[in-house]
């Protein structure tokens, strides 16, 4: 089945909550086998799922592991495939930089060198935010303009960064500098491409590095940068044109945001703390027609391999559901970018599981939300891009195609 | 996936019945809260469906409501978004109009204009079939020509016509003049795109309109047209070509009957009573490889809301089963071309159920024909458009792909 353009299909309809559980999906582990999903309680997305239907969703491709962005781009309704974005573009969004068309954003890790020039740490002992923005101050002060390009710089999170190269006629296909190991120099700016612009920009990230050496010489930790991700902002089409829904997020950790804002999402406030979150989705509610809730925590105790955190974080993101369906959306779906196993400790390409509660809803046979009872759900296993033609569908916004 | 091209591949095999019981799915509700389907008796079809296999099929794209030509397309193995039609193609074919390529058809709606010209009645008061053939037979015999353009018309149903010019370098990018609003005027004829062709046919468009507003004047109800779904007759590789299969429609529905010609298959007697279709079947039996036998009761239920009325009409389908079982097709297959929920008056997005009977088909744990019961079926869920292959490949009609 193509992609469909349903632009032309859009009408008025009820309000969307898409509820992302990040890294929610799991495989069995611990000592009672069974995934985080299947461990933790979770009486309300059961109630949910058995008044509604659920299903499975594959984010990118089968058996391939999604980043973040690809992860919630399917969510969105944006096929990951035709839909692609570089690290560096979404983080300058996600931190809020006034990202331009036409700039180029790498993202940095702040490193530490040993005397040889060697990468010692590639994250300079994972500096504290604090310590980081004065690094990055002291940057910004030093290196403001390169060969008639601006260069500006932002602090991230602990020895993360953010730069951005602001001029005319500038490339962004270059390779990373981080050389993924220790012992090893950082890698030259390398070029992806042939074409003029590409080779004037590798040059300028050269400058721009070799004096960004100089200016952290003296630092303990992090004495230098790595870049990855060198990316122009891409031109998408947003939300309202695609799918006619005024579309909101709620996230909060900036790579979330960034990439609901490369959509054309509006940005509310966002604490990562689950009760105020839905309290900013409340405050918003007549404003919008979609909203993308982030829900973090899940897939960072996936990351860490703490099972048990994960299902505590599962068993919290479910306590805050009663809250969402006050405010009566017409269509809930709660689901996630990707699947992080605590068991394997990173993101992974096994399908996520997905419920979808609404009045026009055909209940099927599944009473419990979680990975195994939604593989036998009515929704079946799908393209994540699927769940929001569905969502569009459930809310009653999509007329109908051909007579 | 992308559409396979299956012509390389077709070879001789059995014979395939595709019984279509049109608007088949539902959603829950009523006093038990099942679908109709759920509550109807369909012993045979629960059956045919325990010793064959079950699925769901998406007859367009997910969330997205089929109307009848795409729904009916998919079933024949046309996706829908590569193979579509306007509403007055579909019509003059089904209507058997001699309808050629080149021409272009509209749909007409008798309605009822007040004497400041605004439209009170966008049906006329749904006038009877046999005053519209008089009204239709007035315009018939008062405009045959405009601008060089010949004009024919031709009764439909109640207070619905059709209208089709005939000429060279017509074009067919046509707005409808149909407000979908009382107390406005109709619409003037507007174009889609700037081409002299659609520029010189909106021109005609106008004066026929115009002529016919004269000519309708004096009749106390259908006083005037309104134009939809400007359509020239498609250039499509019918399903001999495609399939290697003779194919065939019983359909007492003329819209059925259109579609399914456009894709090749010829037009046996057809009543809209089962019984009597199944025996227009059997006496053409031996002359075809593939027959189309469609069911309509059951999508009028639904579009009247009437459950009770949709659960009896299912039932008439499933006791029309035997007699076609009795004709020993090779492959039987029961499905719908899209949902039309009772609580929902209307077609909807959701799956259809299908059931395929077949001595090659591998059976599954289904044993009820249902919704619910055919989502955990051994068809999966896929894209109506696959079960042409299916059954192609069921009744032994596809050679072996690659050595």
């Amino acid at each position: 089945m193509a992609s469909m353009d349903l632009a032309h299909l859009v009408q008025d309809g009820g309000k969307i909550v898409l509820f992302v559980w990040d890294g929610l999906g799991g495989i069995q582990a611990g000592p009672n086998d069974v995934t985080e999903l299947q461990a933790a309680r979770t009486p309300n997305a059961d109630r949910l799922i058995t008044a509604g239907c659920g299903g499975l969703l594959e984010p990118v491709y089968p058996g391939v592991t999604p980043g973040s962005g690809p992860g919630h781009l399917g969510l969105f309704g944006y096929d990951p495939l035709e839909y692609q974005i570089g690290r560096g573009a979404l983080e300058a969004v996600g931190v809020g930089f006034d990202f331009r068309h036409g700039d180029v954003a790498a993202r940095l890790n702040f490193c530490t060198l040993d005397k040889a020039g060697h990468v010692a740490d590639r994250r300079a002992g994972r500096i504290p935010t604090e310590e980081s923005k004065q690094v990055v101050a002291k940057l910004a002060d030093a290196i403001r303009e390169v060969d008639g390009v601006e260069v500006h710089w932002a602090p991230v999170k602990e020895h993360r960064a953010l730069m951005v190269f602001r001029g005319e006629g500038l490339g962004d296909r270059l390779e990373d500098t981080d050389p993924q190991a220790t012992g090893v120099p950082p890698l030259d700016v390398r070029t992806r491409d042939g074409l003029a612009e590409t080779a004037r920009t590798a040059e300028v990230a050269r400058k721009v590095l070799a004096k960004a050496r100089d200016v952290l010489a003296d630092e303990p930790k992090a004495n230098m940068i790595l870049a990855r991700g060198f990316a122009k902002r891409p031109h998408w089409p947003g939300m309202k044109e695609r799918f006619g829904v005024r579309a909101a997020v709620v996230a909060g950790t900036p790579m979330y945001r960034g990439v609901a804002k490369l959509v054309g999402m509006e940005e509310l406030p966002a604490t990562n703390e689950v009760e105020k979150d839905v309290q900013s989705l409340a405050k918003a509610w007549d404003d919008y027609d979609f909203f993308f809730l982030h829900y973090k925590h899940t897939d960072k105790a996936g990351e860490d391999g703490d099972f048990d955190a994960k299902v505590h974080y599962i068993e919290e993101a479910d306590a805050a559901l009663p809250a969402v369906e006050q405010l009566g959306p017409d269509v809930l779906t709660v689901t996630a970018d990707h699947s992080t196993p605590s068991a394997m400790k990173a993101h992974s390409f096994h399908p996520v599981p997905v419920l979808l509660s609404a009045k026009t809803a055909r209940r099927d046979t599944v009473t419990e939300f979680n990975e195994v009872a939604c593989a036998a759900g009515g929704l079946g296993l799908r393209p994540s891009m699927h769940l929001m033609p569905l969502a569009l569908g459930h809310a009653g916004r999509l007329a109908k195609f051909g007579a």
